[in-house]
């Protein structure tokens, strides 16, 4: 078969995580595994693993470790599902989606809280990757989801944001810049980029930046609509490191877009969808875990330098 | 005809601004009165009315000053209309809503910025309604229109939002509170209520609260759908005063309803619509300028003792 070129190469070893690594203790299986966030800690990979089970009617996110990048160990235990009882209470229904921002020490975990009031922004910080301190609802509906920048750009914290209307004929999917004194309060909001492309003309969606000597790369998620399916693939722009709010370089193209078995045959046909990726600056590797059809995860591969030059060049 | 008992009575001269009051140089014509951002200036009552006219896309506001609440003179140039050129630019297309909230000497105005990337919140301060220094956006879309607490409450300024999604069959018109340290960085957003009756079933949104002794006393537009037109009423909730996500008191019934001619012959058929209100704290009267069918402007009174009560019988 025909295979489009790309600046992301997929893992031989894909899907790197499968529902069939949820067993669930009463005789329920996991049907759905979505995007997951991504970070290293304490020189491992770890992601966290949202699945929803065919009974249940809310997701539930885990913890899940791995030395070598491919070989995953998943903790059995959750550590989010919904609980009306603790301190975010109905506006956290539904944990998915999480993005992780490392800032020195501290890991910063933002996600929607998908509630009957609409969609929230949820802020947590994490030491250790046990205990989640819950920190505030960041972000009014409906807001999916600000991405932190991993540290102060002048005397601020900076978020990407995709405020929208979902449901809406004009949905307004755009990205948006906030800034912060403190990662509470947020404001001095300023517009970003709307979808430019086939591949992203319906809306687009921001992931959590990372930090380089070119830029901040941004992957970005684009969608776009057929007659019959709704198609989501990652792009890549650079963000001026000094005012994140100028982009200094834009791919036309996505640098992943689905094209295996498992990115097609799931729950979202025809979705490859990240919340960040892991750039290693001394080998120059990008290493990117993304939601196929929100029923796997894949590894997707780049090299950094690449990448950055085709943000550069618009390629 | 049967005339509904409400808590608000309108003024015998209403409607106190008509259309006619706004001849252009140009020989256009005013179509459209919105509904007023109001408050005491210099002992006067100060209204930011936004017109439209005939031939012009965007709206207008001007600045109308009045000695007895009754009879306004008009400034016969605007105070804010599109500009792109302007500090907002393309943020800032057609200036309506305005909502003014003094704190100490200063006044503040907040209104939605209409533009083709979402309704975004607007902040201006003035100190002579001559003079209008823009601050920043301090709200993503879609956002209609943050209301601003006349002082701080423990060490933070609050403020009353009415996040939507436009076009969406669940639009989320519900009114949340947020806080901020420097009225620019906003967050701790909390949901504080969604339409509860039949005149507030589709959506509500918030006005400029105002203090008094027993609350926050919070005048609330609520909307509803017949088969042939969505009604815009006025009704009023009680915040606790140190405690604003803390409702003390909800009247059941609107206080104000569109009835009149003027409320229903015009663009906004069977539409009344506030941003506020002013309160004199001494006689107890409240007095509200409303928009009536966005064609013009009345005003009606009522006591601030049975409002009051009526909010915290739950009337």
């Amino acid at each position: 078969m025909f295979r489009k070129p790309t600046l992301l190469t997929r893992n031989p070893d894909n899907p790197v995580i499968r529902p069939i690594q949820f067993p669930d203790s009463h005789g329920d299986t996991a049907d759905v595994v979505f995007n997951p966030g991504q970070t290293v800690f304490r020189g491992k990979t770890l992601l966290l693993v949202s699945v929803q089970f065919r009974n249940k009617p809310y997701a539930q996110t885990h913890v899940a470790v791995s030395e070598d990048g491919i070989h995953f160990e998943i903790e059995p235990e959750p550590c989010f599902s919904r609980d009306p009882d603790k301190v975010f209470g109905e506006y956290d229904n539904h944990p998915i989606d999480n993005r992780i921002t490392r800032i020195g020490d501290e890991y910063y975990i933002c996600r929607p809280g998908n509630s009957p009031m609409g969609c929230v922004g949820l802020l947590y910080r994490t030491l250790d990757f046990k205990t989640f301190t819950p920190i505030d609802i960041v972000a009014l509906p409906d807001n999916r989801v600000p991405c932190i920048f991993p540290e102060k750009i002048g005397d601020y914290y900076y978020r990407l944001d995709r405020p929208y209307a979902s449901g809406s004929a004009d949905c307004h999917g755009h990205i948006w810049l906030s800034r912060s004194p403190d990662l509470v309060h947020w404001g001095h909001h300023r517009f970003l980029l709307k979808g430019f492309g086939n591949w992203s003309w319906d809306k687009i969606g921001p992931t959590v930046p990372i930090k380089t000597e070119k830029g901040w790369l941004e992957l970005i998620h684009g969608v776009s609509s057929s007659c019959s399916v709704v198609s989501y693939s990652i792009g890549a722009i650079l963000l001026d490191l000094e005012d994140p709010c100028r982009i200094v370089g834009q791919m036309k193209s996505y640098i992943l877009t689905a094209e295996e078995d498992y990115e097609f045959n799931g729950r979202c046909p025809g979705c490859v969808f990240a919340t960040g990726a892991i750039a290693d600056l001394k080998t120059r590797e990008l290493r990117c875990y993304y939601g196929a059809a929100d029923t796997y995860i894949g590894l997707a591969t780049g090299n950094l330098d690449e990448i950055l030059d085709a943000c550069l060049q618009g390629k």
